[in-house]
């Protein structure tokens, strides 16, 4: 979008700003094979979300190697997907910041905002375990320095020890309207999902983990999904089945897709190793190649991944240069 | 069995001691609702595994409750499983020793080999994370002191943050032949069954984590599976049609139970608070009180355990008293 | 003590209970060369720091090789320890309950209550990362079991990962009169001893890892000390230079320590290692033997040893058989 | 430095790069009250330590506020150090190189040597537990790439978790002659130091952490410390009493700083806070401003720096303007 006249006008007090909803795939960062960043194939994967029908699209998350990114890197790419999405007022552009520095984060944040970044994703700093008052402090001003712009809360627990609890988040979604949403990635999802909507400020969730969690996601009250993106119609098919009142159809294939969701996302390099493959096979981008350090997929890995679009490859067409 | 006659005939030098092979459920440990344990429950337990087709069983795991066990608790069911055991030449009874202290470890080992344990397990002492000299001492006396029963070494690499690679694995199995086998439960566990098998010193590996990841451990060469207790008839299925030649058929089932195992696997204490509502269910036990501190399921979690049951009963008949 | 007579009528409403106060050597498990317990040893231990002066003594802790100890033999050695202080009204004897298991450590606390435990120690159970409500629970449970006995909460979130934060434990206080105080082993322990008093609750600190921190601990308002116990009478020194209002040739002594201590609190084994050494040297028991697994001490760790002797050997007499 | 001519010819197989020895300080980053880079008081900084004897500096570390920093920041910050000892034959330069992707490590380093860096430091990639044979790809490629400048591998698992152990390194020197020195910070480094010494090809440590067990780390060969900036005087002191063979003084003035060390080693963001205290205090530096998210030292804390500023005031003299 860009403009975020509607999203403003849904900034006043207590009327929280709308997330983003339904499935929105992190983008990959395609690399050529001398590891230098593919800008290219981005603007193609982000065209071809579009094409299939994602209405929003989030970057960057592990699964786009954020931690392999310089700052101008992402920085640069963030852009070039906000000139991609600024005149489609039908997709929602969330951009993630993920800066340690409260310093760098806060001016980030509303950079990315000014270029028209319809959402902000924020991922609290953890290392070194700062003190929760400062994380706190640390989203406080990301959160008005965007405002009314919505922003999602990143929770991962387990990759980023963050000690953010749901009484914690709950008290500054009370502060903050525009606390759009938390991407609730614990273990299990499900609890933290029921505890954040089972309140008086009830807070909506986005899941991510690749969606395994999906169906037990979304009967607990999920808006949204954040996947990978190489595959993204399978998941929108489960979505629009299940808001078209089909839960069992769309169980039924999200259970189809779990032998292979469930191995990959066992290691994030797995997951993001698999997803480049499928993106390479299907003709969005030119190389598979993912930056070092790494842990490449071995034969039985790439045994799944050919087993994959064996199985779903007709569902999953090769896209045009 | 208990007689390790043909156990020690294998023990001579170059051919490994068996492991148990096969499906191999942990067994649960029954508390009564006012904590104490349920030995009756117990014995009920195992005799209906046996009944039901397990050539194998294992006692104490994380399935068990075994951290909230006295020493005297798993001394005493451990006596009681290899007393209803000891007759049956057919069935190997797996006994865990996860003392900390070597002096213990070693000693118990022996105990529990001279009352008739068929195998001995070894979760390696991991608390204030000792040197991996001293996790391989203890090691090597524990294997030395059974010999030569056989001994599965519990890989858990997330849990107990153990030191040991496979390298070292290898060197270990190659001066003890009665190294019978790997309890694989590092994530993902695939990779780690096929280096342990490309070796000239193969090792072999059983798979652990609710045999989530089954198919791709029978891919890669696992030669046993060892998940919870209460829906032990499933895996002995898919176990039994992949030897007999259909995985199609081992993989539909797997998959079908893939949303439950997927869910309740992100949370030790949710698999074995699901595992004890589903033998209560089935008239295994007569309560699914688990000794606290526990997360106690939420309402979600036990929707999906109705779900499992609406799914499988007719394939999971009540048990008679 | 034993009789509890004068701590019960002190556990009346909005008076805490008192809390072992002053310098509380935890004792050391002296074991055979064989590895077996050396009750006599321990014995001597006791009686040695009566002798010297130490008012209180705590077991086991880590620095007892707690977790190399069967629950028989903390259960036995704690009741040698309670018979050895029955009669001595002026000592208080600090009992340690590490169980897992709510219903055992439940049990335990209220069988060495009986047996004349005059405080007990709680150290919160943590494997698996337990809820913070469950947590709770068991706090709660053993509080309400032994009341008014004093109980010590062990707040060691390095080694424990607990989820206790100070707004926790002063929730937990205002509840039970009888949280006596808090063993606060956190890194840096001063602002937890502080934050802890600054309260209408305020609850008092013992500081742990060796009393490295102690002359922060006592501008912080600290009442006691827990270190090992093979050199009390230098802790009990500088306690009571303290109190006589010579800080600053307590702070002296302690500065001649700190080499020594914060050298050897690197690592729970070597401080063990080296406690163990200097105890042997002086008499106090027959062997260094710690139990496997254990990282053993190396040459410049003995030397650092054999310096620490050197420097304070005249104030460290031999004890005598 | 900067012209590498000595340490080119120094290159050659079979003799070890000169690692940095002696007295390193960490540079620290100022900050303006506002937050920005100070850059003027970097400069005072730098020409304050060379001019009261440090010969050589690191920057960044962990005590620079290096997660604070963007990557623009970092590497001009950097360049500035690198024009500021251009002319200095007698100065080594080290930088660190900290970067997570190997891509950008390596291009990092390169850049830096061509800008006149005499050493690097390299933090190995750790987030997300990067496998080990990739981490050692990360550095060979480095190694290789500013070969034969000499490298030095900072080894601190405390903090990153990184799965390399003695043997690892040992194999790794063997292969690069430039890789001239592990900076210790495992606890305790002692037997770190002596097990890379005690090998065919020795290893030489420099320690860091404060150099809290310098003492320890000298009688075991170390060859260098990197401690902070604020107060280099008291180091050089202890380091030239050391090479004047005068131990016994060394360890006087060592002991006289352990109680100030050993406080504010427990939490790296004490340490940055009090060091930049007594950084403004001299007069090197505007502001002790430290950017969020931090932990804001407390009174008790604030109290410490005044009590070492009383202590060692006249050692450590004010600096003009």
């Amino acid at each position: 979008m860009g403009a975020h006249a509607d999203t403003r006008s849904d900034g006043r007090a207590g009327v929280r700003a709308p997330a983003p909803a339904g499935v929105c795939p992190v983008l990959l960062t395609p690399f050529r094979p001398d590891g230098e960043v593919d800008e290219d194939g981005f603007v193609r994967v982000v065209d071809h979300l579009l094409a299939v029908g994602a209405r929003s699209v989030m970057f960057p998350g592990f699964a786009s190697e954020v931690l392999a990114l310089s700052d101008d890197e992402r920085e640069h790419l963030s852009m070039v997907l906000l000139e991609r999405t600024a005149r489609r007022e039908d997709v929602t552009a969330v951009v993630s910041v993920p800066d340690y520095a409260t310093h760098h984060a806060v001016r980030r944040a509303a950079r990315l905002v000014e270029a028209g970044a319809d959402a902000i994703n924020v991922l609290p700093p953890h290392q070194l375990a700062p003190p929760v008052e400062s994380v706190l402090a640390h989203l406080e001003q990301l959160l008005t320095a965007v405002h009314p712009v919505p922003v999602v809360l990143q929770h991962a627990p387990l990759q980023t020890g963050t000690a953010l609890t749901v009484p914690t988040i709950r008290a500054l979604a009370e502060r903050h309207r525009n606390l759009a949403a938390v991407k609730v990635e614990s273990q299990p999802p499900g609890r933290t999902i029921s505890a954040l909507l089972d309140s008086e400020t009830p807070i909506p969730s986005i899941i991510g983990h690749a969606g395994q969690q999906l169906p037990d996601a979304l009967d607990r009250g999920a808006i949204g999904v954040q996947p990978g993106c190489s595959f993204t119609e399978l998941y929108l098919r489960v979505w629009h089945q299940w808001e078209a009142g089909e839960p069992a159809a769309a169980r039924r294939l999200h259970t189809r897709m779990l032998p292979y969701l469930s191995s990959w996302m066992q290691d994030v390099n797995v997951i993001v190793g698999a997803e480049k493959i499928v993106a390479m096979r299907r003709g969005l981008i030119g190389s598979d190649h993912c930056r070092a350090p790494v842990r490449e997929l071995d034969d039985g890995e790439r045994a799944s991944v050919d087993a994959f679009l064996d199985e779903f490859g007709a569902e999953l067409p090769e896209v045009g240069p």
